[in-house]
């Protein structure tokens, strides 16, 4: 809503927090139903974020209440390692101000946005504060309630008491108004059982309004590898990164500096540049770096040849748990899992695709005529993006692939489940709201791929089962023929007794149509024998166009 | 991209402009493309704003260069009134700092975010300040060259002019790298046809990289009303509003606060409030309004009868100049706009939406087999939405409809174009990008009648023509038996000539197949006679529900 003193605001700068209030629906509050799954999405992805860097495997707990006065009471808890009594009052209410913002490591939030929003959200509506406590596990508790002051996006602490406990973890309890419970597509009971889904070593224990408790159960006792920070590699920074990086540094040198700061830089490698680019002193204080000799450094980057940027930071889900997972809520005919290399986007960042696609049993979506069309279950770094579906660069690759090319004639209206997981240090979604993967050509292009090998898989199984139906269609015809046959052979042959010649000729034609003929036993020799081809990087196979 | 040092950066708050060059894609910044018709938009928006809130007719020019080290040279000039010295830097190179931020009143830019990305994108694609030049037309201007210190969100001001001229508006040059220019459907060029199209009253002179220049004439002298603010309804602000709002007034009572802030909010109307809220205080400070208060009060305000929201701040582009806009673009077989009366959203904030159909002719978009489909022109206060339509209000809107109803078999293979322009003193963007609006249940139920109604009066126009194919048809059939026939019944006969009895069947056919039928006279008088019908507010004509 907008202030009545236009003109006493003129020119005041505006403050982050004020922008968001004004502009909620940028961050996912819009409408009852999406709001209060935009608060669970937020607070769950802070406590599995915060267990899997401290290496805990995560017990989480999402309790809604509906109040008498319309309002929805929210409490979250977590088993993670707690907030320092100094940092939380950022962590929870102060935008833009958490360690997230300017880390190169994969996790699901980024921004330092989220938690806040959600609080900003609850103050907004019902005039609370969000309610917390908080415990590292050495002793020290501490809890206060926490608003926050928009003006200049500064926590404001009350009540704040300091406890002696060995409690660990967080605790967040606060209210809504203009939202909405219900158990649909969109709902927080969807939404925790996808983040299950994704997240097979977290345990989700969830509360509806109704008092009716879901326990999404650990299904791996595997605590992720602990994301690690990475440095940029020297192919994804632009001029701009450059200067900044080279200004902030605290190194003596340029050369040095460039082999500290960035992956991949060995001395070597300055020698090189240095060969390339004779004209610029690499003896020089970084802070000196000049606009211009930073745009030529950043194009003699770009011809010289760098080993890949690292992509061991990267967390994939992993083919057997997503197989284990899909098996769980689908039961399906068929499924197909692939993964494929990592790879990088914007010249540096490292990304990989896993994907998987699963046919039949309770796959696809249900319409509300009963009909089932095609899913397309979206994650990033193990986070569900439920919402903004169209604007999404998943969306756009799945969409765009030629699916009669694998025997799905309508995608539309099969009972088919796509699931992507995208991976990166840096997801770029298309808004604050993150619920949307920026459709940049080198992500479209390898989330295509990636559904496009599962696909293949699940084409020779639906083509064995086109087969099949069509041996069956054939064999029914026969069939109906033989009785009448049995009758006659034995008139027109002067021999045989119909009943002898009718079971013989049944066993003739169950040997036909049971069997692979020749030429499909040939055919699926060729194939691989459902063995899985592995292309080459780059060969023909990979880069398979449709149209 | 992101610094190195995670460490040392833990817990500051960054600034808006640190976040956006960190996620800049939500600005609208991805891809090259895209970033150029982004970067096109932002200034042309604040120029057309300007001009309006002035009462000038616009006319703008945009030049595009390509130099030779891969940048493009963008500058855009205005007659626009200029902007005086002391607020230009935080115009054009601070976030959030805008006048517009704060304001209840139709505008295009609403954030003030836009230019200031613009620059943002220049200096770190380039390195390169934005040159600007601008005078309020009393003998004063000034020029300078701004870049916009990140890390505080300020603009810094260089190589600073002043100069005695009666020069007036504003000439900003920027160069742009990451950028790319083509002719396609997200081009600049587009951009600008349909800005032409949807502000008649501009000139628009766009030079492309290549040197083509083309010109947008002005459709119309008449300069659109300016714009102009309105007090928020007392239906639309929620507890939180209340609360600050009164914390700023300097009014002395809360009666006077509500009657000298609210639109709407006569003494009667505090009477009414204070009969079912007696509890309060109404001579108290504003400044002293409780939480607890302001959500009882709120909660009164909504159920006193009020007078809707002024809507007379609304600046429809008009259904003449709309017909006349897409007769010159489309050369369509039909055409039909609906311009429904005003509505409110979020409870207060008014909006109106403008709606047309354009059928045959040019309408539609061409795919790349030359085949036509369904094309859908989206516009919020006049301002063209090229990208992000698959997460926008107005695409949902339109796909929802059942076409089949409306003689459209199939949207997506039809020639035809839907237009809407959604009108409102604040659109509610899904993100700072602004290309797609929010889908607020309220905008896209407003947004969907519009188009049926239209759709209506496109109906008629189809279904008469698929009578005429039919009648067309039927004749085609009979007259090929009319030589036959004619040779055969003199004979048949034994009286008669040829000749004669060929030319009185052809007449015979030609009246009964160039007339309506008696049932189709019937059918067609019913419909009324392609007099549009005006169905009452709220009737049920009005709310007609597809399945």
């Amino acid at each position: 809503m907008i202030m009545p003193d236009g003109i006493h605001s003129q020119f005041r700068e505006h403050s982050i927090a004020e922008f968001f209030k004004k502009n909620r629906q940028m961050l996912g509050f819009s409408g009852k139903i999406r709001s209060l799954t935009t608060i669970v999405h937020e607070y769950a992805t802070n406590s599995l974020d915060a267990c899997e860097e401290a290496g805990i495997l995560p017990e989480i707990s999402v309790q809604l209440e509906q109040l008498d006065n319309g309002h929805i009471r929210l409490t979250v808890e977590d088993n993670g390692p707690g907030l320092p009594k100094k940092l939380v009052g950022k962590a929870l209410g102060q935008m833009l101000a958490g360690t997230k913002f300017n880390r190169y490591m994969q996790q699901r939030g980024q921004q330092g946005i989220g938690a806040s929003g959600a609080g900003m959200f609850a103050q907004i509506t019902t005039g609370k504060p969000v309610k917390f406590k908080t415990g590292t596990g050495d002793g020290k508790a501490f809890s206060a309630d926490l608003k926050i002051d928009f003006k200049t996006n500064k926590p404001l602490l009350e009540n704040e008491q300091d406890a002696e406990t060995a409690y660990r973890g967080l605790r967040i309890q606060a209210e809504f108004a203009e939202v909405k419970y219900d158990r649909g597509d969109y709902s927080p009971l969807e939404y925790l059982k996808r983040t299950a889904l994704a997240n097979p070593h977290a345990q989700i224990l969830f509360v509806e309004p109704t008092g009716e408790r879901t326990l999404f159960p650990r299904a791996s006792e595997v605590i992720p590898e602990k994301p690690r920070e990475i440095q940029p590699h020297p192919l994804g920074i632009t001029t701009n990164d450059l200067v900044e990086f080279a200004h902030a540094s605290q190194e003596r040198k340029l050369s040095s500096f460039f082999v500290n700061t960035f992956s991949r830089f060995s001395y070597g490698k300055v020698d090189e540049l240095k060969a390339a680019l004779p004209e610029i002193s690499y003896e020089m204080p970084p802070d000196e770096l000049r606009w211009e000799d930073a745009e030529k450094l950043v194009n003699a980057f770009r011809k010289l040849r760098w080993v890949s940027p690292e992509t061991d930071a990267l967390r994939p889900i992993g083919p057997p748990q997503i197989e284990k997972a899909l098996k769980n809520i689908y039961n399906a005919e068929f499924m197909a899992v692939a993964e494929r290399k990592p790879k990088v986007f914007r010249g540096g960042i490292p990304f990989m695709v896993e994907a998987a696609l699963a046919y039949g049993g309770n796959a696809g979506r249900r319409k509300a005529d009963g009909a089932t069309e095609g899913d397309i279950l979206r994650f990033a770094n193990r986070v569900p993006l439920l919402f903004d579906a169209g604007g999404c660069a998943i969306t756009d690759a799945v969409k765009g692939i030629d699916w009669r090319r694998y025997d799905i004639k309508d995608f539309e209206n099969e009972p088919v489940a796509v699931f992507v997981n995208f991976v990166s240090v840096h997801v770029p979604y298309t808004g604050a709201g993150k619920q949307a993967i920026s459709d940049e050509e080198e992500i479209v292009e390898e989330i295509r791929l990636a559904v496009m090998d599962a696909a293949r898989d699940m084409q020779r199984y639906l083509h064995g089962k086109v087969r099949e139906a069509s041996r069956e269609a054939k064999k029914k015809a026969i069939l109906k023929y033989v009785a009448q046959l049995a009758q006659d052979l034995p008139e027109l042959a002067g021999k045989g007794k119909p009943k002898e010649i009718e079971k013989r000729l049944l066993q003739m034609i169950e040997n036909k149509y049971s069997q692979l003929t020749l030429e499909e036993a040939e055919e699926e020799a060729a194939n691989g024998n459902g063995v899985k081809e592995e292309k080459p990087e780059g060969g023909n196979g990979d880069e398979e166009k449709e149209e």
